[in-house]
């Protein structure tokens, strides 16, 4: 039985009870949540050895890294590798987005190499297997999903939502930049070129036939998303999520669990209002968020850019952030960027999970360790305790190995508890 | 005649003329929040060549990056180097905190290197002169401010509201690192050794006399700035900020420029409090924030963190951000730290820019080129061009010159620009 059902019945699982422990939550709020469809546990049947994690109701924001080849570089070891660098780094989840070369083999291989729940975009490889993206047949994407489903996979994107009639919005209103999502291209080439309605939209109940023999969780992707600030808070992006909306009704029904995505480029002052609709349209589904980047024209920092906007899109509710690389824009990321994109997510979750009253301590930690000047338990307590290390160590202290060669002897901790603890 | 005493009389001067041109914005308006104090052109009438920077009043928002030496590394040569190299790379204004080597010197090369206004914190020279903080008289002060002023520093960090009422309000409440402010420390540390009230408090009237005689702006330190996001917004810190509204006021009736500074660590939640609780309290005194970090767990990445935190503030009104560098908390910054923590903190002032309403039309650029796949393009927009073609030469495309390594043949913009101008 699917874990939506077991949590509507007021069934307790494995998995929710792992969930609740990780977060330190009651396992009764991770099953209701769960069972009214505002937390997801993606975790295939087919898939063991899994840290499960929940996404949503309120707990600690998770963040997905994105690994894979493209027609350039398809090296199966690299991209296994990038894989286990994000989880290394602190990466909740990894997909495999994979265009290039054995998809196939990568996918499999990523999904013995990390023990986090893997999603994955099988359009791109129903697309690529016949070289253009009009050659693929409306059963090559739903053989390409049940393939993935079979292999363990856990969540898919799924782009339902790119309709005639979202094209026909985008018709009458225009755009900067009309579509800037992978999948979401490929189902309007493909409605153009067939002159079909999207398959994924149409057959949405076989869709959901499928996940449910796995209980495969659907990530709504946003594939009318904008691409630029410009394109920000649209028609076409709007009528995208209403539809999406719909279908995550329809899911729910049928025990389907589902995360809704969202943005891509937003203007910072967009982005609360672009989480607070998600969450009141879709009615407390998981938001899931491509950054969001406010600013394009940071390439090569775009994981910093993403990190503002990530941040602030947590602080406002949404539940998962899809991290940034610094090359994104650019080209296929390396494992450096990889970890790079990897810990500005983690800080921007940070950031948003400190102001909701989780994790706090952390910092509290931290801040004891500073008073303390107790280096070690700061490099310990660090995000990243490799790179603290490594540039205390650029700069050692040459007077003084108590303080830092910021301020040397004119330490305001150390002069603070020198004379504070004096009479004035 | 002061700046601020001409615009109160309505009379445009030069500097005011520089400052509308370069912001797009008519000379009056300039003039008048000017007038009012809500904005300042920090510039030291001896000081010549200098590109007026406007901070406040609405303008773009300005970033400062600190340079300096320190017991353990003082290079002469070096922080020259990092001065340039922050402007280089967009910072808008220097300040040189150095405290150890050839301080004078220092300054003196970075006053001649870079054309734009340069601050200082003369007690740090005050106290550092003496070797020990205490051991420095109130003459050595005002004595170390005159120096600067006298060659040409625009403006001074001034920590006017450590008071012995402030000290007291800390014992009382208490907190988890007293003080992180260098120069606070100073203050504090020489007010309980001698038992006296802060002489930058009881002699204000004296310091405005010196400012009055450069046009020196001063920029009112935040002494009990929170070192840690469990003190922030404590009573500690609004008791130094209600002392600063009053020498705010006191500045102004005498035609003296001030900034007021601003923390420092401050969880996301609490920022655009912060923000609208200064422009009250201080009638809109622009307002210079020290990153703010959002988490204390980050060390190797506050660049990341102060990103975060700037854009917030910026966004809710916050006129003036300085920049944090990779090491901070770890070491003194080399000239590459430098220049990370100039381009974060300068995606952070556009962030927030951008949803003011300020330059976005560089994102639209950047769009439009990335629908033509225009590179070159791309490249010349770039906050950083060199590291966005140093990137994308990394992993260059192998297959089709037009497209990145991240997609190839499926690259979104391509396919929909194919397709879209298709019927369907």
């Amino acid at each position: 039985m699917l874990q939506m059902a077991k949590a509507k019945r007021g069934e307790v699982t494995e998995e929710m009870r792992a969930v609740a422990q990780a977060e330190g939550r009651p396992v009764e709020q991770v099953m209701k949540e769960l069972a009214a469809g505002r937390l997801v546990i993606p975790k295939n049947v087919r898939r063991e050895e899994v840290e499960v994690k929940g996404i949503g109701g309120g707990l600690r924001t998770k963040v997905n890294a994105n690994v894979g080849s493209s027609p350039d570089y398809a090296d199966v070891d690299e991209e296994v590798k990038k894989a286990e660098v994000a989880v290394k780094y602190g990466a909740d989840t990894v997909m495999d987005l994979s265009i290039g070369g054995d998809i196939d083999e990568i996918r499999r291989r990523i999904l013995k190499a990390v023990k986090v729940p893997v999603g994955t975009v099988p359009i791109y490889q129903a697309a690529t297997k016949r070289g253009s993206v009009v050659d693929m047949s409306s059963d090559d994407i739903f053989n390409a999903i049940r393939k993935h489903a079979e292999d363990g996979v856990d969540f898919v994107t799924v782009h339902c939502g790119v309709t005639r009639e979202a094209v026909e919005t985008l018709r009458r209103n225009g755009r900067l930049l009309d579509f800037v999502s992978r999948g979401g291209s490929f189902v309007v080439a493909w409605m153009i070129h067939h002159g079909e309605e999207n398959p994924l939209y149409r057959e949405f109940d076989y869709l959901l036939d499928i996940a449910r023999e796995y209980d495969l969780t659907l990530s709504l992707g946003d594939g009318m998303r904008p691409g630029c600030l410009a394109d920000a808070s649209d028609p076409v992006q709007f009528q995208e999520l209403l539809t999406i909306s719909e279908l995550v009704e329809r899911a729910r029904a049928r025990d389907v669990q589902t995360i809704v995505e969202g943005p891509g480029h937003l203007p910072i002052d967009h982005i609360e209002a672009n989480v607070k609709l998600e969450k009141t349209i879709c009615k407390g589904a998981p938001f899931y968020v491509l950054g969001p980047l406010p600013t394009d024209i940071a390439p090569g920092y775009d994981h910093i850019v993403g990190a503002i906007g990530g941040a602030l899109a947590a602080a406002a509710g949404a539940d998962f952030l899809c991290y940034v690389t610094p090359t994104e824009h650019l080209c296929l990321p390396s494992s450096e960027d990889v970890k790079e994109g990897v810990i500005a997510a983690r800080i921007a979750a940070h950031v948003a999970d400190v102001a909701r009253g989780i994790g706090v301590d952390k910092d509290i930690e931290m801040a004891r360790a500073r008073r303390e000047l107790d280096w070690e338990r700061q490099f310990e307590l660090a995000i990243d305790s490799e790179r603290a290390v490594e540039l205390r160590r650029k700069r050692p202290p040459t007077l003084d190995p108590s303080v830092c060669t910021m301020c040397g002897k004119y330490c305001a901790i150390k002069i603070t508890r020198e004379y504070l603890s004096k009479k004035s």
